[in-house]
Parts: C-alpha cells; structure tokens; sequence
C-alpha cells in the first residue's frame, strides 16, 4: 500500500495473454499485485471499490483460464470489473475512469473487445450470455462464454427467466454465482435464503443425520460398518447434489459452494468444467472488500466511499454541515414525517435502502418499509396490490431502473388508478454512472400513459409540498421525479401544503421570452435569466424574461399556457430528460391543439445517449448549462 | 349441452354466498352445470376457452371454501376467469363478454368486487397477491388472499420476483399453480422440466431406489426388513417433501401436486390449508379444455376457438381463401423466406409461437427458432446477446407485451446499436382484448430512444420491403409495428426490395391539406380522402388532399417534410397509438425546430385508455375511423 511499492508481476502484464504465460503459484502475487493497485487507484479517483476487491481472485482466474478474448465474459452490473479493466489494456489510463471522455464506468463493449455486454442494470448477464452460446453453437464455434453474477442480481426476474430459458436451449454456458451474501445493501428473499441453504448443506446434513440415527436404532449401524457407512454418506451427497437443487432441477449442472478467494484451486476448478457440454453453474463464496480490512467490515460504506487515505483507511468524508440536504434524504424524513399521520403509507425499495434513504424509515417503523431486493417490476406490482387495499405505497426506484416497470406502471397501477406514489430518484443526468444511469427517458416514456399526474420539484420544499399533496385522497398514481445530489437551500423543514394537481407558477414576470422549466433545472435557469438580461442591457438592449416553474408535466396548467400564448410570440422550454416526448413535446402539442403559434425552442437532452462526465459537463454538452441557455435566450 | 337443458342448481346460484349454501356432495353437479353452461355461451360468443374450462373445479371450490369478495382471489392472466365471472353475478349478461360496453373481457376491479386486480398481462398475481396479504397483516385483518397462476406464468420473471419476495416478507399468501403443462402453446424451459420432477417425484424415486440397490449390496436388506424399508422410505420422503423442492427452499410450505378436477377433495385441502400462518403454495394438476373432448385433444386450437357447434364440436372456421393472408402469416412466412439465405437470421417469440405465426420458421428450421416462454425481458436480451456474437435476431413480441422489455431494448440493445429486429406484432388497437391489450404505447415509449429505426408498414408488400430491409448489413436496432388482422392484397408475394430507411412516400398529391399517416391506417386514410374530395365537390367546393405513407415514425423523412410545410399549411397526423408523443408531436417537434408554422392536427389514440369492442367500434370512438378522418378533411 505504498504508493511507490513497485508491482513487479502486474507491470509485465498488458493483457491475459501475458498472465497466462506466468506459472500457477504465482497468481496469488498478481492477486496481491492488483489488490494493492486497486486500493491506490481508488483511494485518489472514487469508483466502486468493495465488489471490485471481492472479485480479484475470479477475474485473475477467469482470464488466466478462458482464452480471453475470443471467450467471452459477460459481467453482470460493472461494479465488478475494475480488476477486469487493468488486466485488459486499461491499466495506464484508469486514472481516467469514469471521468468525461475516460473509461467508461461500467464495462463497454464500445471502448474494449474484451468487454462483451452493457452491464449497468443488474440480472441481465444470463440472458446475453445464453445468447451469445446459442449463437456460437449455431456458428459451430468453440467459443466458451461466462456470465458472472452476484446473488443480488439474482433476485431479478431477468435472471431467473435466463436460467428457465438456459436449461431448455442447447448451449455450453458457464455461469458463475459470486455470492457474497449481499448486493449493494444486502441481498434479500428466498433466493438469499435458498443460497444459504446451499452454502450450508441443510438438506444434505438433515438427511445424513436421520439416516444415521435411522440406521442405527435398527441396529443396523456398527463399528465396522463406518467404511461402509462414509460411501454411503458420499454416495447420497452427490445423489444429493446431483439432484436436489433448483439449478439441477433446472438441468443446468451445480458445482460449489467454492472459496472464491482461493485463486489457485479456482483455476483447477475452472479447468475441469470449462469443456463440459450443456449449462453449469459453479456457486462461488466470496467477500466484499476481500483483502482491506475497513472495507471488509462495512461494505455497504465501502460500496462507494468515495476518496480515502489508503493506509489508515479513513474516508474523506465531504463537509456536509452547511450544504443544503441531499434530495435523497428529503425524501426519506418527509416520508417519515408523513407516515407518521397517515397510517396509510408504506415505503417501497427494490435494493436501494441506503442509496434511496429508505434506511430511515426503516430503522423507525421496519414493518411499513419494504426492501423487495433487484425486482423493480416486482416493487411496482407489489405497490400495485398493496393499494388496491387501500395503502398507500410510496415506491422509490432509481429513474433508469424504473424503466424495467414500464409495463407494470401501465398494467398493475395506471389502468385501475391506484393511489401509488412512484418517487423517481436520479432524474436526469446523474454523472459519473453514464448513458446506463442517466434518468433520461422516464417523462417522454410515461406521459403518454393515462391516468398518471406526473410532477417535479424545483427544490426541496416543493418537494416536500408535491410529496404531501400525493398521499391526500384520490390523487390517484402520482410520480415525483428528482435528481442525484442536493437540493438548494439550509431549512428545508417547511411546513407542508397542498399544491393544486396540474398548477403550475410564475417565478419572474417578463416581456419578450417565457421560460418554461421543470424540476431543479429551473434554478440554473433563473441564474441564466439573470445574466441574460445583463448582458442584454450591457449591450444597449432591453431583454424582459418570463419564468415559470411548470410543476406538473402531466396534468399540464392549460390556463396558464393559455396566458403564455396569449402574452408571448417566444417560448423557451427546459428540462432534464429526453426531448423527444417531453415537456417541451406536451407544450407545442398544446399550442398546435389551440392554434397558437409562438415560436418555441426546445432544451433537453439529445437523442443520442449522453455518456459519462460530471453533471456540470454533460449539461454544457447537452446545452441545458446556465450559459448555454442564456446563449439561447440572447439569440 | 342442450340449449334448453336447464341448469338448476346453477340457477340457484347468483353470487358465491349462495354456492355456500350448498351441500359440499353437490359441487360435481354444479361443476357439471357450470362446464355446460360455458360451453354453450362460448359456442355462439367467442372468447378464451380451453383454459376456463380447465379450472372449472377449481373455481367452485375456492368460491366455496373462501369468503370472496371479502377474501381475495387473484387471477393470473383473466383467460381462465369466465366460471369465476359466472359465479359472480354475471351469468346473466356473460353474453356481453368482449362486447362493446359489455363485460371485460379479463376480471376488472372497475367491474366487480369479486375482480380484485387488472391480469391481462401474465405472471404477476402473486406480486399483487403479496401486497395485498401484506396490506391484510398491516391493517390487522384476516381476509385471505389467493393467487392463482398457471404453469406458464411461472416462467415469467415478475412471477419469480414475487416469489422470492414473498418468502422474506411476513404474509399468509396462498399461491394455487395451476400446472396443466401448457400456457397458451406449451410451456417451455426449466421451470417445466421442474415443475413435472415435482410431479412424478424423479428425486424421490431415485434416491429411492439406489439406497435400495445400496442396502441389497451390503446385504443390509432381506425380506423380513421388508416394512422396516418401508417405514425408512416415508422418512425419506417426507424429508425430501420438506426439503428438496424450491419453494419450500424459498420458506414457502408446498402442498402438492394434487388432481384438480375432483372438486370434493380440492375443497378438503383448500379448507385445511386456509388458515395456516405464511406462505404457502398448492401444486394443482389440470387440463385444458377439460371435459369437452375435442378441446381436451386440441388445446392450442381451442385457446380461442371461435364459434362452434358445441354438440358435434365443429369449428365454424372462416372461409379465407380469398382473403388477404393475416400481418402474422405474412411476417412467419417472409421471415422464412429470409433465413434462408441469410444464414444470421433467427427467430424469437415469448410464447406466442401460433400468436405470431413464428411456428412456420419453428417447423422448417426449429434450430434457429427459440420459443423463451412468457419472458419478454429475456427474450430481447438474449435477442441482444445474438447479435452482439453477429447473429440477426427477428424478436417478435406483441406490442403490448414489449412494455415489459422496455429497459431491456434501451439497455441491452440501443445503447450498443446491436442489429435486432424488433417485430411488434398487435401494434395499435386489438379489439376484444380490451385496455391491457392495445399496442398503444410502442411508438411513444420508443421513439425518445436514440438509436431506433422505427417503422409500420401501410400493407404486406412495404411489410417485407421492411422486414428485407431491417436485415440487410449496418441497420442497427429496428422496431417494425404492425396490427393484429388481415393485410389488404391476396396477392403479396412480391419480391423483395430495399427501402431507404427514414424514406416516406407520397400516395397522392393535393393542393390543400397534407395528410401524414403511418402503418396500415393509411388505407383508411385513402378512402377518407376520396370521400372528403367527393363530399366537398357535391358541396361545390373543391378540395385537394394530398396523402403520405410516413414509413418511418423514427428517422423522420426531413426532406419530405420540409418539402410538406414549405407546400401546405394545413396538416393532419394519423396514427394508430397515443396522441401525446407519437407521430404528430414528432411532426410538430420537426415544424418547431425549423420554425414552420402550419396549423397541424393530431388524430390517434386519447390520453385514456380504450376499453374493448370490435377494432371499428373502437376506432369511431377514438376518432380514426373513415368516418371522423373525412370530418376533420371537410373542416
């Protein structure tokens, strides 16, 4: 952990082509060499840190055994393959990773041969993986093909619809359960349950103990039989592992629980199944933040820590004392708050307690807060009959992710009109994750859905207000989009007030232009009103801006377009999505429906998908920036 | 079946309450009569019946020994639910089913409070069932709650998320599989093959057996250990019945597999297992079409019969020799044609292999045909694994399904540009099927996706330009939409020729207003404007309408516009989808952009949602009809 430390066996390894010409006894110190590397590189340039170090020793494995990259590894969720990325070709330019125009943050088959599939959302590595066997059957290729997936992403119906389809399509798959007992929080369900029953051999022991002691009330068990009795014991184990597990069931071939820390018995283990025909599935234990000791403890904190002092292990924790809360956590307090009186309210998180602060609700009343694992689908259904009773679900998703609900939205809650509140966290652009996370397409996709009221808060006191205004009688669905990171102000514990569904506001009076904005982005487009009309008037001329924070994408405050056409022969629209459907799509539809024909210029993201960057640098790139709308408004 | 046979128990029976009433020794006799009575309803008005006719019994039973509407019974997928609608106070108007105005056609909470959720869409009863449950426990109530889900739902993902979630969260859920080995074809993969393990008890048998051959060897056994074997082996199953199975793995208590056509004996298990604590699961063996024998021998060609002559069984088949071949046959057989020389193509279908007539690729090349089972999602991922290896997947799902791969075509195929094509069959308005069944949403909910050639094809012939098209080098992902029904020339074997992608085409040429259609509503659209040209000149005025095959909705054919806007300044939009989002507000986006100003009218599907009825009846209401097209023409 010396910044200085030289790695001797890393350095004279580009690619797995030059790690498997080492001998087997020296994987241990490329697997120290990495680790170390690792922890350095992510000490100064923040990423994920704790799964990258849980799979060092199956990476180092993997490449070492399969003839990457004409085999393919298909890695579920990116978090994962850091140590992936170093050992093919990135390891001089991961300094760049995640940064705007550097490496991706997740593997992409765009930037590497050796990364095979798009791998921001969980559970969909079987499903590509199968693909790519069948088709290499097809082709009549020897190609071998790995999905590697951790026991969180399990809990995805993806998965599990993978698997079915494995077992019935011709195809000589390996799939490689790393199962570290937990995903980003922890893993939760049967399948957590179902594992762990694996992993400690319950049936198999039971079964061995009762037969025993059946055998010997009998009298049929002696000293001289133990020989005896130990072949029979090995004999109903592999009857046993042959026969009794879902996998098998499923007739894809079980292998494990094996250490997946132990590199050297991986590799043995690898070679033997790698040329077996059909599905198989070898069930890996291992730990996140395996080989640092702060990380190993709190994995959850160590998921992201952010940067930290790699020797002492001491986080820099940013000073948060004076900066206005995280959108996240006004989510999670005022839905305390309001549960608190609304007996009604239930919380819904599928895996994102930390990440969505549903972890405070559920520290303070745990049997009205649900975390229903990797199943956005499942959330959405389960809020869905949950209402139907008459709760009142509160469902937080991460906007990307949401867009595995789609159809359970429209199906399960929109036709009926249950009253869920559908919170989307990380609207918009979110950074550093890239095109797989940016909450790009949640407004163009649901605001031709019926029956939704679709709404987003331009700061955290309206959405404190939109969130008490959801959960009041017959709102019917309501969704509440808001973005990654801060919210704007201090004292953001307001009192709590209802907001006319469908009502929008005028924020600044004006002449020439009307600003329509939604959400957060209309605090960026007040500081570009501003410096606007500056310059305008530095330059001799009068430029009078009207803004107004539209609230509601869906039901739109026709009384006030009707005022902004009647007043305005320019029209401005900003938001933070896709602008193919958008707000700026609902106002000219608007206006075309009415016969008004003011000229409107719509800012919103492109239609292409905007990579990875700080939000700062994707908004100038998509032009939603302060100065790119003021360049706008000066035109 | 005799139309005058009465039925009089049955006629005795209104609501559940009154089933109650009944001595448990009548329920066969009900079911007799409840069995003749749908035979006789579906003979002359058409709808779903092998699989309502499979759980006749079971129906009875759960009316009988549950306390509905107080207790909740959950349908999965509504095909099954017409007894249940029968007893349910709705014998009497059951000849309205699938009727304009008339009964839904799948159970509808909006429609009575026996119908406890939307289930149009498959697999996700037990995720609602789990709400409600939880809801139940929350608010102290013992309501009981049931799901019941067939074998093919269960390969549905949601129907796993359900699951795994159901086995963490505290609930006294009753889970009915109602196993009868087929969804609509056949049920296909692991869950299958599981599911029929649990059946003949394989696991059991063996372990059975070799620990038999195991003692003989060892000379452990002779004959007087006879009934001590026997007692040894119920020990053994037991604990295997305890163990072994994944639901029980999953902490949810099986109970199974039992015959469920006998009604007595369905009810006795019902009533022992109702009040336990937790979730359980009961294992039913049923048959489709059960007690009718020609849809016993025929299940799939009994799904939905049609009419028929309930006495002898005989079909009333349409006469369709000279008719236009149907989308379907027209995308099974061209895609056929394709595959042949082009040795990348493969075919995928999520269970709909007769649905989508993907069974002609199936008969003469079953290796590069692949029926996933009712798994949406996977089936584009795997679609995108494929061709991520340089295979050209045709991925057929019925447009209203595909909301559930919504974030698997955005993730797993448009990000990286993979050459899937997408092949929406049902796109627009089905008819009887009703609100969840519409392809409504398609266009709107994929057009914000970059990346994505859109496309509708006006007839047969611009179907296989398109589908020959989307599978020529460097396309990219590429959606083709298309309705349920007949195309509109008998003969439309035409050779095959490339079409410019994002190329509309003009059809006719006009002075006045253009009219811009997309898909097959265009043939509508011609006759309107024959019939305003007509109607307007009989007036004394003339008016000239020209008309535009669009093509493509995405790219957008820019020159064609640019060259309608500079010509016209009046024009209308047509589409067979959601208003808000699709063609038109791309039409408006696109005069916006460019800073043309015509007076633009949007016709297409309203922001609600449309209910059932004959596709005419439907299109009057929503404006699309020939009729409304010509009104907005002569405005």
């Amino acid at each position: 952990m010396n910044d200085n430390k030289p790695h001797k066996l890393l350095d004279s390894i580009l690619y797995p082509a030059d790690l498997r010409k080492l001998p087997l006894h020296e994987l241990p110190r490329v697997c120290g060499e990495l680790r170390d590397c690792l922890i350095q590189e992510l000490s100064t340039n923040p990423g994920h840190f704790a799964s990258s170090l849980g799979v060092v020793e199956l990476t180092v494995a993997l490449h070492y055994v399969f003839n990457t990259p004409e085999d393919r590894i298909v890695w579920d969720v990116g978090h994962q393959a850091y140590a992936h990325k170093m050992l093919t070709g990135r390891r001089d330019v991961f300094h760049t990773n995640r940064k705007l125009g550097g490496l991706h943050p997740f593997p992409s088959p765009s930037e590497s041969e050796y990364d095979t599939f798009t791998c921001g959302h969980a559970s969909n590595s079987i499903s590509a993986a199968l693909g790519m066997s069948v088709a290499d059957n097809l082709m009549h290729s020897d190609r071998k093909v790995v999905a590697v997936i951790g026991d969180g992403s399990m809990t995805g119906g993806l998965a599990f619809e993978g698997l079915n389809n494995a077992s019935g399509t011709p195809n000589n798959m390996l799939i490689i359960l790393n199962d570290n007992n937990m995903s980003i929080d922890h893993s939760v369900g049967g399948m957590k349950h179902y594992l762990h029953h694996l992993h400690t051999g319950t049936t198999y022991n039971n079964l061995r103990q009762r037969a025993s002691q059946t055998l010997m009330q009998w009298g049929w068990i002696n000293e001289q039989s133990k020989k005896r009795i130990i072949v029979f014991n090995n004999a109903m184990k592999a009857l046993l592992n042959n026969q009794q597990n879902i996998f098998e069931g499923m007739n894809i071939r079980y292998f494990g629980p094996n250490d997946g820390h132990d590199v050297i018995e991986l590799v043995r283990t690898l070679r033997s199944i790698k040329d077996m025909q059909g599905p198989k599935l070898l069930h890996l234990h291992t730990r996140k933040g395996k080989g640092y000791a702060p990380a190993e403890k709190n994995a959850t904190a160590w998921h992201a820590p952010g940067k930290f002092d790699p020797e002492t292990g001491q986080r820099f924790v940013e000073e948060t004392d004076n900066l206005p809360p995280r959108y996240q956590d006004v989510f999670g307090h005022t839905l305390v708050e309001l549960a608190r009186t609304n007996p009604r309210i239930v919380g819904i998180t599928p895996a994102m307690p930390t990440g969505c602060s549903l972890n405070i609700m559920m520290r303070e009343m745990p049997e009205r807060a649900f975390d229903v694992g990797i199943a956005e689908g499942h959330a959405v259904t389960f809020a869905g009959g949950l209402a139907s009773e008459g709760m009142l679900p509160f469902c937080n998703i991460y906007s990307a992710f949401a867009q595995r609900a789609y159809d359970n939205i429209i199906h399960d809650v929109a036709i009926e009109r249950l009253p869920v509140v559908f919170c989307f966290d990380r609207a918009g652009l979110v950074g550093e994750d890239g095109a797989t996370h940016h909450g790009a397409f949640d407004m163009a996709a649901l605001r031709p859905v019926p029956n939704l009221t679709i709404c987003s808060p331009m700061d955290e006191q309206e959405m404190r207000h939109m969130m008490y205004t959801a959960q009041l009688p017959d709102k019917g669905p309501f969704v509440i989009r808001y973005p990654r990171g801060r919210a704007e102000h201090t004292e953001w514990r307001c009192p709590m007030q209802e907001i006319p569904v469908g009502k929008g506001r005028c924020l600044k009076e004006g002449r020439d232009i009307a600003l329509l904005s939604l959400g957060p982005l209309g605090n960026l487009a007040a500081q570009a009103i501003t410096q606007a009309e500056e310059e305008a008037a530095a330059g001799g001329r009068t430029l009078s801006v009207a803004h107004y924070d539209m609230r509601f994408l869906k039901p739109l405050d026709e009384a006030l377009l009707h005022h902004i056409a009647q007043h305005f022969s320019r029209i401005v629209t900003l938001e933070d999505g896709v602008r193919n459907g958008g707000l700026g799509s609902a106002v000219l539809e608007f206006m075309a429906e009415h016969g008004y024909t003011p000229r409107v210029t719509r800012l919103g993201l492109p239609d292409s998908f905007v990579e990875h960057g700080t939000v700062p640098e994707l908004q100038r790139i998509a032009g939603i920036d302060k100065e790119s709308i003021t360049r706008v408004l000066l035109e």
